[in-house]
């Protein structure tokens, strides 16, 4: 068919790693490449008989439409939680209830960024959200981060050359680094954004998913000093993917305009999956499972470095995450993560290379395992294909490299 | 904050008549402005169930991420209905299920627009769609409808002087007019369509709500030649719109694309929605619940147009629509639809004026009245007070008409 369709559609295509992930589905191999919860950790008990118990009751809202806004007792609680345990302080009427976090950043590339526009985001970053983003063409500039978070000489660099529309951070257990900004660097960063008045979208998706015994440091929005920062959260780590219930906050002017898009977008989040979260926040779960999710995710995190540091050739550098579900791998000189990827399906095990998370183009000897899905002996087992792998790789790498001289 | 915020944003405003009709949801209110379906009509109890029921046989699954492209045994059964019911053949795979079929006009207007392109509409349209399509800034051009659809002649001329990048037309029960195109309409349309290569998006959120006996029209689809029509569907009419569970059908080269720009906007559409609706469709509930809504609105429509018959002053008009749930109305001359508005606030109806359909500005004598969402004697009521406020709003018109004169 020769029918013209909108220009953005060139930069928006399937990526060739998504079709190589497909393979990855296969029973056989073991998966680090996806970022799923735990599924054994899903309350489905509970939630059956709520779900059961919110149409018995109140039927004939949760199945009509309702405000684009949200519903108003998620709203307050959401609010009161960002308030009290992230050190985000919101009103209830700050926060636009979405279709997973995902909705948040397709809502906030509408809000923000005309084609052309510089948006700042975090080397590497979620991949997802340049996806998002590239829908109204911005262009990326990379900020590198380092294991206390953002670098801030390259962003006062960065700074002096572009007048960014927004900056985009992940500050806790960051997708894919797994790396958690200090307190200090939080401050430093935003003291410049308040300097330079620049919108900043804190995806929050993992805050709660604190793996560390000690407590996560406090949100940008605490050192906020103009309602610049807008929080994007979910419940898709804390308690279900499948039924996509996120949120944004942010001041009203802009939170006014987040639910016009949102009108347009869907008209607004399932009732039903709104009121089915509510009933069980009521209900007490969420604490109880959060410590569960915590402390599973602790020991399949520590499983997984120990498995790393004994089966990894040396030159392979990684970091113990504070936070979230995913370790980032640095490669061995001379291995690169593709090539490594097709050879580790041959082996059965499967990761992401990390190229995909730099929107400009990448480094290929990079990679995002992630350990939140499968149990402690599949990461040992997988960790070990993985090393077996990687020296093959590294001794082809050297022959090649001794030919080549 | 003087931040700047993207250029669209100065076209998507929150609309007047919305914080107008914000008023009409006081209880005193008999109102006709909202399109919700009937709450008594949700088959709550069976909903209730089978929630229940998806939680505890499939938990992990309808509680997790899944693919974007939406639950297979859904996809099929879509396909399935719309070839053998709407005489719209697609395979299952030329199915994405999207959040709503609103999210299907969002995902269109990324896909086929540029700022600046001409996108051909009814006149008058639904508002939710001009909404979504204004994020990517086109050109409306608006094509006359009358009693059998489409004026072809307008839109011979209308191609003559444009070349569209896409038509959106809702042929059956529209929103707002009521009207159905005849079926010699669609073909003659179709020629058009097939000659000139124009996608064509078909909005059918009322194609199952058929009110008259006789079977509705094939879908357009029936006359594509060359796969240029995209249907969007949608379980709001037909089982609930709190779910949120709508679809878009598209051959395979568009919908690949539909599926990138989904998994960007929301990565899938609540998994538990999505497998709540199909296990009630596999329970075979839904033939049965359609008979009933066809029933109970067939009634109101019908109580609906003998009270505006009885009631309203000569000079207004309206046709008995053969599906949808509205009767569009032209006001007598001199009434003008928002004074009257106004004027029925105080008498306790409400409906919506019609200029908000007009993209371009549009005439202020049109209303719209909505029939589904009431029972007969609450609709007789408020088409009394309707007719009560009308005759005053004349009156005035002409006291004021000879007072000029």
């Amino acid at each position: 068919m020769n029918v013209p369709i909108a220009r953005r559609m060139a930069d928006l295509t399937s990526s060739d790693v998504r079709e190589l992930l497909k393979i990855t589905q296969r029973p056989e191999i073991i998966s680090f490449a996806g970022g799923l919860p735990a599924p054994e950790l899903f309350p489905i008990g509970e939630l059956a008989e709520h779900a059961r118990s919110v149409l018995l009751d109140d039927g004939a809202r949760a199945l009509q439409y309702s405000t684009t806004e949200g519903h108003p007792p998620l709203r307050r609680w959401i609010a009161a939680r960002m308030s009290q345990v992230w050190q985000a302080r919101y009103e209830p009427d700050e926060i636009l209830i979405t279709t997973g976090s995902q909705q948040g950043l397709d809502l906030t590339a509408k809000l923000f960024v005309d084609e052309g526009d510089v948006v700042f985001c975090e080397s590497p970053t979620y991949l997802a959200a340049l996806g998002a983003f590239k829908v109204c063409g911005p262009r990326f500039v990379e900020i590198p981060t380092d294991e206390d978070g953002i670098d801030l000489g390259a962003f006062d660099r960065a700074l002096a050359q572009h007048r960014p529309k927004l900056i985009y951070v992940i500050p806790n257990g960051q997708n894919p680094s797994g790396r958690t900004w200090s307190t200090e660097r939080r401050e430093r960063f935003m003291e410049r954004i308040n300097a330079h008045h620049i919108p900043v979208i804190e995806d929050d998706a993992y805050v709660e998913v604190r793996l560390d015994e000690s407590p996560a440091p406090p949100s940008l929005r605490a050192f906020d000093r103009d309602n610049l920062v807008v929080c994007l959260g979910t419940f898709s780590k804390v308690l279900s993917p499948g039924v996509r219930v996120g949120w944004v906050a942010a001041e009203r002017a802009w939170l006014e305009r987040y639910v016009i898009l949102k009108q347009s977008a869907d008209l607004h989040t399932s009732s039903l999956d709104q009121m089915l979260v509510m009933r069980w926040l009521e209900s007490g779960g969420f604490d109880e499972n959060l410590r569960r999710i915590r402390s599973v995710y602790r020991e399949r995190r520590d499983v997984m470095m120990a498995a790393l540091t004994a089966e990894l050739p040396p030159g392979a550098h990684f970091a113990k995450p504070a936070g979230g579900l995913f370790v980032w791998l640095e490669l061995p000189a001379g291995v690169r993560a593709r090539e490594l990827l097709v050879r580790c399906l041959a082996h059965q095990v499967a990761f992401v290379p990390g190229d995909s998370f730099f929107p400009n183009g990448g480094r290929h000897d990079t990679a995002r395992l992630n350990f939140s899905n499968m149990p402690p002996d599949r990461i040992r087992q997988g960790v070990a294909r993985l090393g077996v792998a990687m020296r093959e790789a590294l001794d082809e790498a050297k022959t090649k490299a001794t030919t080549t001289v």
